[in-house]
């Protein structure tokens, strides 16, 4: 069995998505933090890791993109992972207080607009969250998080899908140390000469070979204007050729341009 | 004197941003959240509001962008504010426990990484944890945020700018309820048509009118394939006339497309 290294511990949606990933049959350990999962798999203490990359309500994750950029790992794989906020209790008593991550409490504000009683208490991660309510919560304790912490850490499931927006997805990249071949996607990051049009005119040979860009995100500088780097996902026609054609055009207008990873175009997970 | 509503409580960034806008002008008051500044304004408690939009360690706010498409308010101006974590506490103990953001906790992983004892607590937002500090924290308490909460909560400055990345700029708009005549600025928002270079045909008049763009940001709508929004700003050269012919020529390939404000580009303030 390989070894796949995931944010937080079980339970946690990093997990989840490295699970469906990999169909549960690797074995899965865990990282505290995102460096974490480059230095493991630096150390060969795992072979791939499972890496946030992008959320639909909360946009690009930039950490991530920076340590695909200065490390040496890359993308070979992805998926989309529905994120479904669960509240969990011990027992049955009222609910007083209720444990997880601020950005979980901020996704779930009608929740508490209708009980405006329960006290937020935060924590890192809803995994760690959760484990706190199993370990040390009483019966007026909550948590929220991902659907499988209920068998996970023994918790009551008390109510499904309480955030106020459904269409709440994050997309993982999976990261190794090889380059896939052959891939159907393909994620670049590059930045563009300073001058009007610099950016269109690179954009100009995904057009003419009939591309898909899937992504297109500029990053700027702060601090110094008009410098930005740029990320873009676009989805090949007939692969590894395509892609040569247009890394040698692009090249003509770009400081510098690196391929994130070439991998196959990933699906989406519901649970 | 105008009211002006920020985010959090006196001291957080938010504030700060809104008091260098202004000039420290005027009447500054406060909201829990990104809604109730949206809120105020509607009620005329506030004339204008200061929205976060985009921070360069951690990218777009999709909160702010869902709200100024959802709602009639506009952007009538903007500022660069760096961020910098300071470090603060009471009195001279030794320190025990910081009380800080989440996010703040992790954009200053290196100090805690040389100070492993330092329990981390979590608090919403950083001007609550200095309240708490300053309320009811002890002599072994600390608490991480900008550098204006020493005067405002009576705490002791013990360091400055312990985050790891010294480049955390946050990009600030102003919010009011009537468009901005003139700017040389504006932020659109659109859908393109579901074709391969649909995007590319839709930026042609921006290359071709020569100017500059200075965002584009693609957001997926997760679980709809090739369904994006787009996210773009643009420094126009003659103001008015260039922004009419540019939305004349979009509206032939978009569709839909949004003028979320019309605005001075803004400045950085360091502090």
């Amino acid at each position: 069995m390989k070894k796949v290294i995931c944010l937080g511990l079980p339970g946690s949606y990093s997990h989840i998505a490295g699970e469906n990933y990999f169909n549960n049959k690797e074995e899965f350990i865990s990282s505290e933090s995102f460096d974490g999962i480059f230095d493991a798999i630096d150390k060969k203490d795992a072979e791939f890791g499972i890496l946030p990359l992008e959320n639909s309500l909360s946009g690009s994750i930039y950490q991530s993109y920076d340590l695909l950029m200065d490390k040496s790992l890359k993308i070979v794989g992805e998926l989309e992972q529905k994120i479904s906020h669960c509240l969990y209790m011990k027992g049955k008593g009222e609910i007083k207080r209720c444990f997880s991550h601020p950005e979980v409490f901020k996704q779930c504000r009608n929740f508490f607009k209708k009980n405006p009683h329960i006290e937020q208490i935060y924590f890192a991660d809803t995994s760690s969250a959760a484990l706190m309510l199993s370990s040390k919560g009483t019966e007026n304790d909550s948590a929220i998080g991902s659907p499988r912490l209920t068998k996970l850490y023994g918790l009551k499931l008390i109510e499904h899908d309480i955030q106020d927006n459904p269409n709440n997805y994050t997309r993982f990249v999976v990261v190794g140390n090889k380059m896939n071949k052959p891939g159907n996607k393909v994620s670049l990051v590059f930045s563009v000469e300073n001058k009007p049009g610099s950016l269109f005119r690179t954009l100009e040979p995904y057009s003419r070979l009939g591309l898909n860009l899937t992504k297109i995100e500029s990053r700027p500088l702060f601090g110094k204007p008009w410098e930005y780097i740029f990320f873009v996902d676009l989805v090949l026609k007939d692969h590894q050729n395509c892609l040569k054609t247009l890394l040698a055009e692009m090249k003509e207008h770009v400081n510098f341009i690196t391929v994130l990873g070439l991998y196959k175009k990933g699906r989406i997970y519901e649970s």
